[in-house]
């Protein structure tokens, strides 16, 4: 799709590394029509923008008009690259808050299977996918790594409405012969992989980019072993992303230690990544979620493979499976990003995980790992680049950088005017109230705890404006 | 405060006990104009209630209109107590979500008591207290027990804030005479005494009962023994409320046992509740904010005074104090609600504490005790009715029965239509998206879970709208 060249100028916040975000105040950025950042220019306004920048970058004649939008006179208004929700599940959406006291293994049983299975009717699909697609990228998730259901058309369907909607992600037909009742489980091995490469190739059909499949074994105790061996086949010849979860739950993992005896996967040890290993799974191009409660072998045994964690703190608090050891995944190296993880996790913001992140940290430091406490920034490192790295986009997204993709969202906070009332609210007031007094990193504090959608003003995906606030 | 009669006709939920929601569908609550319930009528509807309703009442003639607000034909709307706050510093409010790494001690310093003392300028206490009254209305909150600071014209000026605002509050003029910086201390415990009388005094002067004042030493560390005695002696002497911490962090009880030894309290042992039960404060009158780390006969010993507990589960994870064991409270007999603890706490929002209880109690249950989990319906209980209990308003708030005030909230949630959009939105969408076969309890655990102020259309105290979304 053409999109305009366009020039943003004003506050851009982005991580330089996990620990620093870097703030870019009186700054350009160039985008071009293809939505590639093709200039950061310092000390810019828009005057200079209009005199300078665009005649060096050529833009100054031909057919492409340039629009310019300019937030610099506005101190509570930033740019921050749009977030990446590395694990959820779309087809759970209606569900999210709804769990009673149950834990993963009756939650699926109660709840999940019945609400997946009812999507194979295309219409119901359809609801719930443009809800949840519009609901996320309100919250500013650009890229977003979804589970469907085992129903090709509806997995097929969900495709086509993030192209339609601009959302990047990868959208994955959930593998599972076993374990699920019967109205919803693959009736073999064969008819599994048959059935995901039909929506492989659907969405190869598409001709875009921005929608990717990605191979989705649902977790080991769904899979039976051919099944995991044939994925792990279709991984290698495809070169395809994979996602699945691992070690959420002690009861999950006593499972998997029955179901796959080392006799049977040849493993060398009975863990759940070494399952997935023997199945020729673990490879940098694996996202697994959750990861609470990894053996240090198995830690070690996921890095050197180079795979990915996606951290779900806000289902992992909800359905009672543990606090993950974010401290620990990152000193082994194992890269990390976030996943709302809906159902499991009750919120659709990826911002939501960011600050649950943070206190879940601090429970975890509670137990007397004082460094395991994640800071804000942190977490919103985690939140982008992270997670950029986590679904193999780390050149394209994640941040700004010249050659990168412009995938943003504008930020919007309260501003309290001297009698205490919101100055020039746009209509809606969101949770965060600057005083006027703040630095930046207290902004962005303010933000992380407070924060909600109405904060994020404006979307763009790869240049185009994909969600605004009325 | 003269307001109209009122008939509210709808579904109306509530507390029945910890562990139960009563759903009241087609019901009218009838609210004289001086904001008392005054009937209950089940199976009525606008016309029942016109016909027959308010003859019965006597309403039928006079000068007094009454007003009918009838929801009953929206199945996603329903009417709520209104929350009890039991803990928040009015005054901490600007720094909401700035907190770095700290925890109790060292935030105090950092952050806190300068903001606090900033506060003795009385035109940046109503910017600030005009704020939080306002952002706390617009959650819910229709009584708030406040912490101000050590300054007399601005504590007072809050009070005359909540009055005209309409919200019903506690208000504490805070007492501490150690600990704090030389530009925020009280000089001595008389000076300190006679400043709180002085607070006292103008509210009683103020000839309205909507808004109390509360005895508020700070914490134990920031009072001396013989101000904590003479705090002791005002509460045996006006009946009044106090307010005040306990064992929110390990290293303040640290600090507690080396400040106050038993030789020079008196007490029976050097435990926090000792010092504040030797100094004359610890009765049924109490409110203890956090309670995080009592000892087994500590908590003995507050349930034999039948003090009172907020928790305060968002600041509790934020500053890394602890992770409260509601259950254990509960069932040692102490009556406990919930706390925001702002600036401690990072959110104005009970709706969002009751939350993150429900999230903490599942990291207490991983601990090992299965039945530290909190339910939807106890957190909302703990929100409603515990709240009441520990400000001492049980009789006159936190449910729905004749002879209580009508201290209430409109609830509305967001329902999708067929196409996968907000269905008729007001304006503003929320996070609540109810497709529409959820049941009535389904429909509040997605409310406890994603609700935010939008969902809180209206709010009243004591019959009078105090807040309105627009």
């Amino acid at each position: 799709m053409q999109v305009k060249r366009q020039i943003f100028i004003g506050t851009f916040i982005h991580s330089s590394s996990l620990t620093k975000l870097e703030y870019l105040h009186n700054t350009a950025i160039a985008v071009s029509s293809d939505g590639i950042i093709v200039a950061i220019e310092p000390e810019c306004d828009a005057s200079k923008a209009k005199s300078l920048l665009v005649p060096k970058l050529g833009w100054d004649s031909g057919p492409v008009s340039v629009e310019i939008l300019d937030i610099s006179s506005q101190n509570s208004k930033f740019f921050f690259p749009g977030f990446i929700d590395t694990h959820l599940h779309a087809s759970q959406y209606p569900n999210v808050g709804i769990f009673g006291s149950s834990t993963l293994l009756d939650w699926l049983n109660t709840y999940t299977f019945p609400l997946e299975a009812s999507l194979a009717d295309t219409q119901k699909a359809k609801r719930v996918y443009t809800r949840v697609i519009r609901k996320t990228l309100s919250h500013g998730t650009t890229t977003a790594a979804y589970y469907a259901t085992i129903s090709v058309p509806s997995t097929n369907l969900l495709a086509d409405l993030c192209v339609s909607a601009g959302q990047r992600a990868l959208v994955g037909r959930v593998c599972m012969d076993q374990l699920g009742p019967d109205n919803y489980l693959d009736e073999s091995p064969e008819q599994s992989l048959a059935a995901t490469k039909e929506c492989i190739e659907h969405i190869a059909s598409l001709n875009q980019s921005l929608v990717r499949p990605v191979i989705t074994p649902r977790f080991a105790p769904a899979c039976s072993l051919p099944l995991l061996r044939k994925l792990g086949d279709l991984a290698r010849e495809t070169a395809l992303p994979v996602q699945t979860h691992i070690s959420e739950n002690r009861n999950e993992i006593k499972l998997v230690k029955e179901l796959f005896p080392t006799s049977a996967t040849g493993a060398r040890d009975d863990s759940y990544a070494g399952v997935y290993d023997a199945a020729g799974l673990l490879n940098d191009k694996m996202i697994l979620a959750h990861a609470v409660h990894l053996t240090e072998s198995e830690a070690d045994l996921i890095s050197a493979r180079k795979a990915k964690v996606s951290h779900c703190p806000c289902s992992n608090s909800a359905i009672t499976s543990g606090a993950a050891k974010v401290r620990w995944l990152l000193e082994k190296g194992i890269v990390t990003g976030l996943g709302t993880d809906m159902s499991g996790g009750y919120s659709p913001s990826v911002l939501e995980a960011a600050r649950h992140a943070v206190l879940v940290s601090r429970h975890v430091a509670m137990d007397g790992d004082e460094k395991a406490k994640l800071s804000v920034e942190e977490v919103l490192y985690l939140a982008t680049r992270g997670g950029a790295e986590v679904v193999g986009l780390e050149k394209k997204v994640g941040g700004f950088e010249v050659g990168m993709e412009w995938d943003a969202q504008l930020v919007g906070l309260g501003v309290v005017d001297e009698d205490g009332e919101e100055e020039g609210s746009e209509g809606e007031e969101g949770n965060v109230d600057v005083f006027g007094w703040e630095t930046w990193p207290e902004k962005v504090a303010k933000w992380v705890y407070n924060g909600d959608d109405r904060n994020t003003r404006k979307v763009w995906v790869r240049g185009r404006l994909v969600h605004e606030r009325k």
